[in-house]
């Protein structure tokens, strides 16, 4: 592992991982492969908690977002369209002396690979010029491997959600504003994978995009657009717009007549309330609002969301920032426009709401909304146009596009929240792990590891523990409790050991709450007949809880 | 698709997929990618479903198997030692004519890519030599793209949980037997992706490698090896040996005397009861006992649990035997050998019992388990021995392995039941798919599509409606009922259209419950107040269900 010394926190924290079985390296006995990391059995639950309830809160609890699924492997013309085969690089240089390539912006950091700590730091070595090193993992489709073969493991699920909108249109019977969410992996060829599981090779992500009305659509139907309090959070990254008030100002039921950045404002605000949710308190978040030099040239706001991790880097004010989470990007009609291109399948959509408001609009107002129209859809056409496309082509398109308004045509803008899973599970390891002294009867201390999951992503959601291995009765009733709760929530029945010891294995895989089946429990003291002891892991307080009542009292924690 | 133009039932059931949003064609917009599919808004859940209830009835439900997520790229020397860099492939041969390259074994079959239904089965084009064509999607990973750098897409999600065996082992507090699950994208560049999801290139695989004691140590411990009916099941492919009668016999709790036989049958069984749990009937299913000479050289035996498809072909007797589900396959301890070998890293396990009890054997009784545990790891070393590899050097190997039992060590054997998730899709589709013709009251007919889903996988549990559109009260009843029923599933809400085009939508989802809310709901009877109507995907039949009791009520069907 390549994190610094003086890290320690992570050192521990990678430690832990291991040891309890949450994270291993990819392919440890053969020595590992950089940036490639494996979920153990504590990592595998925790991760599939994280996922269900990320699907669950973006499609199935809510009427305007549909599910997808996609492929890893598509078309290489999807990445075409979008960009990447052109721009998705990073600048390289290779060194004559010892023959390593290195990213050119990082030749000062980074130790030579043929022998390390030489040639870039101390020989310094003369460099080729930069060359664009692409980070899509390549390979090819089909038996014979030409250049017509070629195609890319994606590095964004998004593009997936693109080039199969209107199939999801078609059959979802959704009408924008609606989105489409998908889960799964993507891969990157990074020069230099680290910290830990942040930044590697093979990755998951969880994203939404979200298509909504142009503000000159919203503007023709309900006269004018609510901004709601977006103004203020997407401005500029210095001022302090992140507070709870403006966050819960956002977090109201979507209006019809919202324009582009009311909806982003409400993706940040439930992006965030997501986080709270699971256990990521307001003050372990940051934000990071995108100067318009950061932006991309189509998007007109971008808000990430930032967990201060033990590696985070603190700013010139000697505050820590913290590093991404997730990004909630405004990416304007940018990506259905460029399928629309190069696929020349139409990407719009049909309204009826708008042509009969258009109709019934003065000639002064059309024609202002008219006019702004044309001037996005020029804008983009001429910012991303093709070599071959001339100025004329590009007016007499974006003439086209306007015209359909009048006819109810547009094409849909997208709020897009983006979050990568692997670095949510690392947020979620740093942030609940902690440590304690203990010390015994004999005055011998030891450190105590704590992981203070939220119960709802916890991966062991009750330890089961009969008092004693030896008596059959204790076991064949805490067998019973285990099947009680089994088919509801992942338990973790254990017989070996004292109790003690057994409460702080649960305490190190994070599980939130143990069920102690004892004498009493059989009815030794026959008021508490059928009752067991819940012991709580984060304070270590206990009470008793009747057997018939147990199963509802944690889900009621759990969910 | 390359459907043959005769099976209508496959037509009709590839048409409803791409209708109702099941499955999409990869990259649809921009043509297609061959062997690629998607999955749209309900083919997502209803394989998310599937996932989850193989998760759950594999991991979560038992306390001997833990889970693994481990990456799709992993060290190229994972598949030296599994044999796929030698051995994954296909046999090849280029047309000199036409320039096309075909699988030698399927010259007659297939049509010539150049020109379609020329070439091989018109010119019948010289051909070259058949050469073997690796299966594995390769790739590079790093800046520099030599031949160090060469990495692949797993083509089988079971290597990642024997190279991670000791990870898990040492982490998870198992003891063998115990198993190992994981759930994950598998990648193989077939040369003829066909009909439809069954066979593609990109697909989903949901593993269980389960480790048991060696039959010798098995027979130190307890004296003998309990063999339940497994040789009956196991013998060969003619006999009927898959009565439901056997099948139940092997579903017994696991006994610390099984040997390979018995959980291998007991296997088999579990995974048949899985099928059946999830609304695939004993007669869709059929079972195929590979014959000797079809197994691995290292297998011992391996059932494949099919199903019926509606491109399943007739055998020699006119019966339709199916396509493979599953294959549950005895593997020996080829797998963990293979990477003690290669990466040069211990596999086997230590077990104070056997060591104990070795102690205790008879001269005579040792002598024999060590030779036949001998005879095992020579005949193993032997088959899969490199060219370098001297007999004396095999013996010395294999005595020395024999020698550990003395010490409690083995090496430990493994069943495989190793489930397509695709697959698996499409059987559940293909099983659900109905026609019936309805003929409204003006004497029109019209076919309509029910999908009879179990209700465990079924995309949408329920269907949500209020009688009528443009009364709030009855909206504002059914959105309470819905915000009811979708923490614990996935409800579909629905005001558009008349109840029968509502019941006709979601029949076709394959929605196994609709909830109406109606004026009597309301109170307009008020001894219906508060009560709603179920209505029956399968037989129509209705049903009047308290409010208050909804939520238990669907719970006990959908779980």
């Amino acid at each position: 592992m390549a994190e610094p010394k003086e890290n320690l926190q992570m050192e521990k924290i990678v430690s832990l991982c291991k040891r309890r079985g949450f994270v291993f390296q990819s392919s440890e006995i053969y020595g590992g492969l950089n940036g490639f990391w494996d979920y153990g059995p504590l990592g595998a639950e925790l991760k599939r908690n994280v996922k269900e309830l990320w699907w669950h809160a973006m499609t199935r609890q809510r009427d305007d977002v549909a599910g997808l699924e996609a492929t890893i492997i598509m078309s290489p013309k999807i990445w075409e369209a979008s960009g990447h085969v052109a721009t998705f690089s990073d600048p390289m240089v290779d060194c004559k002396t010892c023959k390593g390539r290195f990213r050119a912006d990082q030749t000062d950091e980074i130790a030579c690979p043929q022998k390390p700590s030489k040639c870039v730091n101390e020989c310094h070595g003369e460099k080729t010029e930069a060359r664009a090193f692409n980070l899509m993992f390549q390979t090819y489709v089909g038996p014979t491997a030409t250049a017509a073969d070629i195609a890319y493991l994606r590095p964004e699920t998004a593009q997936a959600i693109f080039a199969q909108f209107k199939n999801v249109l078609e059959t979802s019977r959704q009408k924008v504003p609606f989105g489409i969410a998908q889960v799964g992996k993507a891969f990157r060829n990074e020069v230099t994978p680290r910290n830990f599981t942040f930044r590697s090779r093979e990755f998951e992500q969880m994203e939404l995009e979200f298509f909504i009305k142009p503000d000159e659509v919203i503007e023709a139907i309900h006269g004018s657009v609510a901004q709601s309090a977006a103004d203020l959070l997407s401005a500029d990254a210095t001022h302090k717009s992140t507070s709870a008030d403006k966050m819960s100002a956002a977090h109201s039921e979507p209006q019809p007549n919202w324009g582009w950045q009311a909806w982003h404002q409400y993706w940040v605000a439930e992006r965030v309330r997501f986080y709270e949710g699971i256990g990521l308190s307001r003050e372990t978040l940051g934000f990071h609002h995108q100067t318009p030099a950061e932006l991309a040239h189509y998007a007109r706001a971008c808000t990430d969301i930032l967990f201060k991790f033990p590696f985070s880097k603190k700013d010139e004010h000697g505050n820590v920032k913290g590093d991404e989470l997730e990004g909630i990007a405004a990416r304007s009609d940018f990506d259905l426009s460029q399928h629309q291109r190069f696929s020349g399948k139409p990407m719009g959509v049909f309204d009826d709401e708008l042509r009969a408001a258009w109709a019934k609009l003065s000639k002064e107002k059309s024609d202002d909304l008219w006019k702004r129209y044309y001037e996005n859809r020029k804008n983009y056409l001429t910012k991303s146009a093709r070599p071959d496309e001339t100025p004329e082509q590009i007016s007499k398109q974006a003439t086209e596009d306007a015209n359909g308004l009048a006819k109810g045509q547009y094409i849909p803008h997208v709020i897009e929240p983006s979050a990568g899973v692997d670095r949510l599970i690392l947020a979620l390891i740093a942030n609940a792990y902690s440590e304690a002294t203990k010390t015994d009867d004999k005055g011998k201390s030891e450190t105590i590891y704590v992981m203070k999951f939220h119960p709802r992503v916890a991966p062991v959601k009750a330890g089961i523990f009969p008092l004693l291995k030896n008596k059959p009765e204790l076991l064949k009733k805490a067998q019973e409790v285990r099947d009680l709760l089994r088919p509801w929530m992942n338990v973790y029945y254990d017989e070996a050991g004292s109790i003690g010891k057994r409460y702080a294995r649960q305490d190190e895989a994070g599980t939130p709450f143990c069920v102690t089946i004892d004498f009493d429990t059989l009815g030794e003291k026959p008021e508490l007949l059928d009752t067991v002891t819940i012991r709580y892991r984060d304070d270590g307080k206990q009470e008793r809880v009747k057997i018939s009542e147990l199963l509802d009292f944690l889900l009621s924690k759990i969910r």
